[in-house]
């Protein structure tokens, strides 16, 4: 049984399909008709508008509640965050930075993935940035596991967290937080960064290369949508082409061109 | 500290890096010298061979995880394991069903992220590969967090579980254990396969439209690397064009066909 | 000089260009402003509306001849005409067989590829297609080089041309049309296809397979644009990501399942 | 009838397929046994080896006779030389130029597009290449149609010819040419270049810009192959991901920064 003020996906096509919180009596209009929610409603129950069209009540992917939140900013897309799990570390109980929280889609999956071990630390500097990524959260993830920081950690002394796990940076010069994710992480721990041009993922790289870090790597990810249908098979005739590039690398414990020993 | 029989990445570049437990005072040898594991040793250490070659001691990522467990069988991806996470809920506290077990590389990545308070229930008919399952997650995952089961649910009575968030099939008849994953799985829940070949999505998809099943939905996910070098920036010449085409739904509570009341 | 009805390119930037045959004096309308065409107006000259907006006075490349034609329906794309050209062998000479005539884009390519040595045989069974086909052809080709024939090869006793070097198929049923590809080709030579589903890509191979065609070989061709602009270059988040297979065989001379001597 | 020295392909299967000249009695010896090349063989003939393996006498592709050529550098692939023919306005009667030669395999492609009417001039400065593309030429191209010039444009002058319609630059610092390239052409005419990193492309469009042409773009090209075979249909698992960026523009009157009148 739904609870109120649980989430569900309200579908009715492919391209037609609503994040809703429960509550008993409402109701919900389309253009195809209206439905009811009544008690008692399950995950997986048919829904019939007064005009005859079926409607399913489905849990949210987490690739839903990312894609739901209400958006401020560009958000991480499903297709990035999966790897960024992948490739970070990112598991029951790791602790990681993120910055900046943005609209909070990366936060709500991040919340989901490190459970009650883990924590994730969210820096924001804009006021009306992290408010509304503290509501997306609110709604869709976890808040009891993240803390969120309302400052820039460029001019603002770094993360003020050590230790961590991962670092990733989606903020348009991630260049300039490399410092700050080096006196962040645990040694041999990882940093990640997404950003769309070619030249912020160059200056990146270098700044890398001189602070400490290894392995560093950068790919692009392309989902093709196909479209399964009797005698009608075929790959989708449009796609999202580019979202970004993904950038990887870990933390060594000697910074090059500092002497050891 | 690196604790004995931790596992750490020796890595010496991009193509040359290697997955190793810790013991201590053991070598390592290669065609660019041999380094020795000292105590004390750390994450992010750098070691230099007698040939003087640098060695890096680093933390595995989750698809090191993956990619590093010894194969008897083709294994699921990082490229698509992402993927599976977010399109199947899994997340802190699923439940989650999966067969075959494999090599078990992708019961390696759904141990560390389900956590205590969640489970994987991996279903493998082949003694063999089941042992070789066992094996690679005691070396890279969270054992305690899998059950193992040794038989074909097709012919052998289905799962045996009920209430699961999310079933992820990865076997060259998916469409034979449709209607086991449909009793297997909770109300709304997520199911997901992947497979080479067009065909096998295609008779999947049919069954699964007939077998209560909807937001059927079929991808197949490109990864492409970026060299990131100073003016020699540009994509690698060669690339993995196919793994396979992933394929996902959600569990509806009344099977098409069936009248309801 | 550009003389009366040739064709040019009006090109105010990426997205606003117009193909435009000259007459002197005549002028174009645009929210930029209007531009007249004085005589003496050469390839490559700026001209500039009265409202300050520069436009260029351009070649038309192939590309833009093809895309350019007034659509009755779906047209070839230069990704794939490029490679159709390649594949198919069609050089200065060629004679060439297309079915059907579309609404001409192809030919307007293909006939002025072969020049006056090569020949265009184009075969269409809806006359409104036909007379569309003509009049983008003696606008952007050279209808000199080109036959059509208004008839249906399946049910009207095959093309009636032999001894072409190559043929090339954009109808939905290319499996219909093997035989009479087969008959009308010399020894060695080739065919094509384009079909946006697999399922008829499928067909057509069996059917190919069975009817004395070899070295079947299936493609498809996925272009990306790049904006390539200071501290901003990054593939275009958008693009085309199907619009069909391409397929590629050549005639035997010996059918499978007969005898030779 | 295959005339002596015509060169045709001796087809096994898809990865094994050899171009060569007719000489009548000559065999070819492979791993599968050896055939006879008999007087009066014809395109699309069966040759059956003493070890009963069969191979086909097939007609060239003009990516063939490409692809074939024997190769001291890198050379165009069809996946690009097709929209190189496209975006150039590359067609019966164009006159081109190619810088570099290379191994001569644009050259071929060319020579065999522009007909009798047309011309290709091709310049490489370094003599061994020249020599391997004429060679190349001689056996796969139309070496009437093709003027070869041993110089470089850069410190010798240019190109010393003008009015041509078509300018393709295969070198490694292609903005050297850019004005050069603008001499030779016509207004209103067609550049091209191709180059692997993202840099080079950077450092021409920026010249470009600077050197009267417009209308500049970049793509890439993936060409993936797709294995059709019933129930086991996929696309291949390996591709070549990227060979290089394609750079277009069109040459104006008047150069920026230029006054007019």
């Amino acid at each position: 049984m739904i609870s109120k003020d649980d989430y569900f996906i309200l579908y009715m096509d492919e391209k037609s399909y609503y994040m809703l919180p429960f509550t008993e009596n409402q109701s919900f209009s389309s253009h195809r008709g209206n439905v009811k929610f009544e008690g008692g409603m399950e995950y997986g129950d048919k829904l019939t508008s007064h005009m005859g069209t079926d409607f399913y009540v489905l849990r949210p992917t987490l690739a839903d509640r990312m894609m739901k939140v209400k958006r401020r900013t560009t958000i991480i897309y499903p297709k990035e965050a999966g790897t960024i799990l992948l490739e970070l570390g990112i598991e029951n109980g790791s602790r990681v930075i993120e910055c900046g929280s943005g609209s909070g889609s990366l936060s709500v999956l991040l919340s989901r993935i490190v459970g009650p071990s883990g924590k994730i630390y969210s820096y924001e500097r804009r006021p009306e940035h992290q408010e509304s990524a503290i509501k997306n959260l609110s709604k869709f993830g976890k808040p009891e596991h993240v803390e969120f920081f309302l400052k820039d950690p460029v001019t603002d002394g770094g993360f003020g967290v050590t230790g961590v796990d991962s670092v990733f940076l989606d903020v348009p010069e991630p260049w300039t937080l490399i410092d700050a994710a080096y006196d962040a992480l645990k040694g041999g721990g990882f940093i990640g960064t997404l950003n769309p041009c070619i030249e912020q993922i160059q200056t990146t790289v270098e700044k890398m290369e001189q602070s400490g870090f290894i392995r560093i790597r950068c790919i692009e990810i392309l989902v093709r949508g196909i479209r399964v249908k009797k005698n009608m098979t075929r790959p989708h005739d449009r796609m999202i082409a580019h979202t970004g590039y993904l950038l990887f690398a870990q933390k060594i414990n000697q910074k090059p061109g500092l002497k050891s020993e």
